[in-house]
């Protein structure tokens, strides 16, 4: 099969009550395509400005990550700055620089048309909108949103919603858009719009994915250094939609599997800041902690 | 074996978002006696006045919960009234009106004091130790705490803490009460003092134990409806430790299939104010919930 993931190419300063960190790499494209790397050979789409390190790039496809969609402009690249509480699951926009990330208008590459599963991470629903009309016939489409467009484009945003088979929202987010104060409720709402499955992220608690036929809840990592946590949405999706990929069906237990793997690269990722950790990080870790999850919930 | 608990019984007024009720039967170890008695044969430990209702004893007799330890004084019983959010982790205390319970020093019956185990819920921990003091060698005691007694009486609540085996408290209890961000952190710190199990009670996101050589969590049920979250953490220990009695044995299996029963009592007592849904529930509602906490976490 293949995968193409569109969304953003960044820098982040990130904050937490331990750390700082200035203009390191980010992005929900780069953190969704790295941590499906580990099953599949996505290709990405974005835009980044001439700032943007090469090597970085050249990272990408050592990973055998296909950049062809990845547009460089004259310009500065997206940049973003937030803050994290004590609670890991509190964050805090400081500054949203668009740059390059402004006027983009995606032309997918030929190949990138006839992708199987395609991921549409949190970026403007309109857009969202036009690039998918650019892929022929995708099996599996999965989109992100956040806060921003629930609160200012919630019509284009149930619209596009309305195409897709996968909804990932955080709690909170899902809520809003909802304006259900339970969670269950508030997905049964997404499921009634459109998409067969509505992935609940609960950062530290978990994930829950829910159906028309079935519910599956699947636990965070207990991690006693939790040092950012940029990226572990993202990088759950891309776990989770790189390992569907690979496996090349969408049953059941498949789905199961898959949200574990996307639980497992997010507990990685909050190890270290930006994307250090999934430098390091081997397919034989992978494996070990998808095990240790199994041990954590078996009874 | 035998299970001895010793906690409130109390009027309670609760207020939700969406309702309220004046005076309903509440207190800690009333959730917990209830919960364990799908499994065995509690003797409950604690205080009412005059004006508690003697039906609700005999409903304790009729479900065979031992009532020779509830003291009957002149006098009004322990009144709690407390008001939930939209999310229901969230609870402010109103009023609390000791009353009877001021002065409760219990002496307990002979047959109580050769238990097998012991639950200590979330009274005063000199009380606590005094009780604990009464049982001449219990093969495991159980203790709960609340926010007042961690801001109030810390040295005896951490004196007491070290003469027990399994320490309940909710996230924000925990971390309060070891000054710590991080769950797995405050949940060694707590290891670290004598306890060999740490259950960690969050609400809808479930529970964690912690021990020193494995990590169990299990999830909160996906509930629509939460009508009162009162009694969810006591009915969790009564459902976890009326298990284990009846098991009769401690392994780790036990532990791990007595805290799912701990979640699944937990989430039947959320679907109705005060005990009602615990008078209508059967043995086999319970064991439907046990699959499906199975079913849900299962890939």
């Amino acid at each position: 099969m293949s995968l193409v993931i569109v969304g953003s190419l960044a820098f982040d300063t990130i904050e937490t009550p331990f750390a700082r960190r200035e203009r390191v790499i980010g992005g929900s494209a780069t953190y969704c395509a790295l941590a499906a790397s580990f099953f599949t050979s996505p290709k990405i789409v974005g835009v980044v400005g001439r700032d943007f390190p090469p090597a970085i790039l050249r990272f990408f496809k050592s990973r055998r990550i296909d950049t062809q969609g990845v547009e460089i402009r004259p310009g500065k690249t997206f940049f973003w700055e937030g803050r994290y509480g004590y609670d890991p699951n509190m964050r805090e926009t400081l500054k949203t620089e668009l740059n390059v990330f402004q006027d983009f208008q995606p032309e997918l590459p030929p190949s990138y048309r006839r992708a199987n599963i395609v991921f549409l991470a949190n970026i403007d629903p309109d857009l969202q909108e036009r690039i998918l009309s650019q892929i022929q016939s995708p099996a599996l489409v999965a989109m992100d949103t956040i806060n921003f467009w629930i609160a200012h484009k919630p019509d284009p945003l149930w619209r596009v919603m309305g195409q897709v088979d996968i909804f990932f929202a955080n709690e909170e987010e899902i809520k809003m858009l909802t304006q259900e104060t339970n969670l269950i409720r508030a997905g049964k709402k997404v499921l009634a719009k459109g998409p067969r499955l509505v992935i609940v992220k609960k950062g530290e608690h978990g994930a829950l994915l829910l159906t028309r036929d079935f519910v599956f809840g699947v636990l965070g990592h207990p991690c006693e250094d939790v040092v950012d946590p940029t990226g572990a949405g993202d990088s759950f999706a891309g776990g989770f939609l790189g390992y569907l990929d690979r496996a090349g069906k969408l049953s059941r237990s498949e789905i199961r599997r898959a949200a574990v793997y996307g639980s497992v690269l997010a507990s990685f990722v909050i190890e270290d800041f930006s994307i250090e950790r999934l430098k390091t990080l081997r397919r034989k870790d992978i494996e070990e902690r998808f095990n240790e999850f199994r041990r954590l919930v078996s009874f």
